[in-house]
Parts: structure tokens; C-alpha cells; sequence
């Protein structure tokens, strides 16, 4: 049975691959540009990942939440750090934040249910 | 049969339960400080309620319209001064707010028939 | 069977019904601006459009989105011309636009199968 | 000596003034439908009031939020009322509202001392 | 003396020069793509600054207002045109835009008197 | 000679106290949670600062930017991190966020002249 981790995986995998054999030079190269910025630099991997996070968070994107919460949790990044940088984008971004924040907290739960 | 305002509801309850559990300290003062907001003061709780309404709406948050529609509701607020509400919100936040207007009307008949 | 689009364009029509139904006056003078704004003017139709699309998809409305890919289709629109469109809307409002851009290129291959 | 509201105000109405000398039915007709907007209905005038600052302090629009403390000033409303109404933005908006409310707190002591 | 309009290119070249010679690869990247997006292709350039006109516009930058009126006006736009895709900003984005016309409005008259 | 930061933080500091004055329960609150989610947790205070910023600038806030490329820099975030946590805020957040990247570029530069 395809859990949501799955589902949402595979969802942006296969439209990501129509989006870039679509050869548009400007759409292909953000693409490629979200992979570096989240190289290792003066900042490290789960660092980025965190300030991805509370980005998406503030702009209350879920999907981009559901992405960085994946990539911050194989970063190494704990759950009190996640919640910690939850509770930032919250106080920032307002109470209009917290419906993606009850849905951050399921995903965070599915990621670990299904160990990603 | 679950309506969809138990729906909702239920699904509210069941993850604001598992992120106060965190007992993160930034997010639970933040929820505590939504129920005082709305509190009567200066202003009653209806207008309040429109308030938050009207927030919710230009700012584009279903969940968020759909709360402040049961509660403009509970406090006795008008199907009319429900409509005035949101369409101050489509003027000032235009006509990106259309959907979510589409949504909060739905959602508004859901209430009616389910007498919250 | 229904179709995405013909769902989308059914609930659409049901809900403005029951909007304009309610006689508020300033939701029903903006329903109305909405047609009037692009129609042929200084700008063809074509790239008003395509200015609707592109306003739509950096302020990140799905449901927005899904009617300009079709009117701009209508409009005689070519997949190039909407997803150049489309990336000067990631650029612009950055990679927060994405999962937007995943959907309407999905919405927009359900439009060419159905005919729309 | 010109005060900041006076200021405001002139280069508001001199704008507007050129704005709707271009003739652009749209633009037009959406100046006019602010004004219907904020009439009395189902809801009064200092209602309406405060749903228009509370929504341009939650969208972070200096200007916006200036017209309508302006305007909920000349309806009637409290310091208190406004401050509430401020509150809500905060809360709902996040932090990142606060230095729009400081400025929206300046303009209004300035709306005090021009007896606005 | 310098108008606005060479003042505002002044400061933005300056500080562009500063922020690309701090060799920081995506903020480099991306100002090279932003070059590219808007070079003819499918559509024209007077279509794509006009698209980048109406997506600053709603998302209220005044800045990018500024930069695409300039763009929008090299590319053979007319006063028209420009003031359709400001309408149908103003429109899609709200009166919230509003504030940002006048200043639109009081840049392009610059941009007449400067010849640019 | 008082510079720029001094400016902005003495206004900053003079309108707080004002609105704290006012004793407005919610208010008083938020501007305690605002101190109280920076302080040392499972995250350090660095990188909750750069997160603070990440923030601040895809929601396009200004002053909010300034506050923390301060608190950031006083937190001992060196050029480097604080280049990269503002890249990252531009891919995700567009190229709406470059007016804010200059403005941030600048003063920063002011807060390294005034060994803030």
C-alpha cells in the first residue's frame, strides 16, 4: 500500500520529469539552481534545510513544506529542531500559518512512520 | 454520517491535541493568545470574528475562513454581514480571492445545514 | 465520465450562481469587471490572457491558474507561449511557484485531451 | 506647515485625480466600487471601517492602512477599538505586521494632533 | 540635477555591482536568468515585460514596477497598454494594488519626462 | 552625526515603547514571544537568527530584515552565512526579493561601518 510519503514522492518526480523535458532553458535552470543552494557551503546541509523550511512555512506552501521537512530530517535535523523552526515561521508569519503547521506535524509523523 | 464541519472539526481538534502535546512553548502562548484575541473588549466578539474573517479571507486561508465562519456564526452574525464581509475581502484582496469565496460560501451552507 | 476540467468548470459555475444569487452588490460589480477586463482592447485578448496567468500563478492560486490555462487557450495560446509564461512566473516569484507550475502543467494536459 | 496627513492626503487626491483622467473602465469602476463598498448595509460604517484597516494591516499596506485609520477615525471609532483592531492584524498576520503597526500607530497620533 | 528615474537605475547598478561581486553563485545565477527570461522567444519582448509588469504589480514591489515600466517602455509598449496590464493588476491583485498605481503612474510620467 | 542604524533603532525603540504603553494584552504578548523564540533551544541562536532573516526577507519585510541581519551579526553569523541564508531567500522567494537583497546588502554594510 503507497503511504503519503510515497504518493507525494512519486506525484513530483513524474511531473518534475515532464516540466524539464519540456526544454524550457529558464524553468530547467531553477531547477538545477534548487539543488545547488542547498549544497554545503558556509552553511551546512541541515542549516539550508531548516532556512528552506521556515521559508515555505511563512509562505505557507505545503508542498514545499512536505520537501524540506523530508530533506531536513535526512539531514539529520531532530524533531525539536524542526518544531523549533516551526514555531519561528509561526510567530513571524502569524496564526494564518498554523493550518500548515497541523499539516507539517502529519507529514513529519508519516516521514517517520514510514522511515524517511 | 460525518459532515464535512465535523469533518473539519474533528481533524482540527486531533492535530492541535498532538502540537500542544510538544509542548513547544512559542506555539502554545500562540494559541493561547488566539483565544484571548477574540475575547470581548473594546470590541465585541461578533466583530471581532468579522475581523478575523476578513483576515482569513484576504490572506487566502481556507481553514482559517472556515474557523472564523463557524465562530462569526456562534456569535450571531448575519448571513448579510457574512457577505459584506467577504465582499470587502474580494475588493481589497481582488479577485484571487474569488475561489476562496467560492469555498467560504460552500462551507457557510454546511454550517447552516449542519446548525452549527 | 467527467472529466478535471469539466469538474472544475461545473463547481466553478454552480458556486458563481449561488454567489451572484445573493445580490450583494459589490461581489456581483466585480464578477462583472472580471469579463469586461479582458476583453479586446489596446492589448488582444490573447495577452491579457496571458497577463492573467502569469498574476495568477506568481500569487500562487491554483483554481486561478486552471481558468486562465483555458481561457488562454481559448484564446489561441500555444503550449510554448504559456509555459514561457509560466517560467517568467517561477522567476518572479521563485521556486515557492513550483508545485503551482506542477499542476498546471497537468491541468493544462487535461485540457488538450479534453478538448477544452 | 503641511502636516504628514495633509501630505497623504494631497498626493492621494492628485494621483487619483490623474488615474481616473485616463479613462480606463476598469480602473475607474474599481474606485467606485471602494466607495460603495464601505457604505452602510448590513454592517455599519466603523465596522466596515476597521474590516478595511484590518485587512490592509495583515497585507502590509502602509498606505492602506493610513486610509483607513483615517476613515475609522471620522466613523466613530475608539483609540481602544483601533488598537484591538491592530492587535487581531498581529496576531493573524504575524510579526512581521509589527512595523507597519508602528507606523500605523505614529499616523495616528498625527491624525490626533491635525483633529482628522 | 537628477531625476528619479536615473537616480533609481544609480542606486540599483551600484548596489547590483556589489552584490554580484560577492561571487555568491545562485544570487549570480539568478541575475543571469532574469537577463534571459525576458529575451524573445515564443512570445515577444513588449509581452514579456508587460508579464513582468502585472506580476510586480500584484505582488506590489515597486521596485520591479519601476524596472518593468522602464523594460515595458524600450520594448515599445504604449502609455495604453500599460495602463490595461495596471487595470488587470489592480483587478487580479485587489485595491490593496492601489497605492502602488499612483506610484506607477507617477514613474511613468518620469519616465516621459526623461526621455527613457 | 547619528548613521543609519543608530536612525533605525532609536525609531524602532521610541514607537516599541509606545505601543507596549498601550497595555494591549495580545500585543504585550507577541512582543514577548518575539523575545522569547530566539533564545537558545535545540537550535542555536545563530542559526535561529538566519532563520529569523530567511523569513523576513521572502515575506519582503524590510525592517524585519534589518533587525535580523543586526541580531545575526551580533549572534557572530559571518558575511558568508548571512550571503547564503539571503540567496536562498531569493530563489525561493524570486526575484521580487532582489530590491530587498540590495536594500539588506546596504545595510549591512552600515552595520559592519557602525561595528554594530
Amino acid at each position: 500500500m503507497p503511504n503519503k510519503v510515497e504518493e507525494f514522492n512519486a506525484y513530483r518526480a513524474k511531473m518534475n520529469d515532464k516540466l524539464l523535458a519540456e526544454n524550457n532553458k529558464v524553468i530547467k535552470r531553477i531547477f538545477n539552481l534548487d539543488t545547488n543552494a542547498f549544497m554545503p557551503g558556509a552553511l551546512d546541509v541541515k542549516t539550508k534545510e531548516l532556512l528552506g523550511l521556515v521559508a515555505s512555512a511563512v509562505m505557507r506552501c505545503d508542498d514545499c513544506v512536505k520537501y524540506h521537512l523530508e530533506s531536513s530530517k535526512e539531514s539529520g535535523a531532530s524533531k525539536d529542531e524542526v518544531m523549533e523552526t516551526l514555531s519561528i515561521a509561526t510567530l513571524i508569519g502569524g496564526t494564518i500559518v498554523i493550518p500548515h503547521l497541523r499539516r507539517a506535524y502529519e507529514y513529519w509523523e508519516e516521514l517517520e512512520e514510514s522511515n524517511h
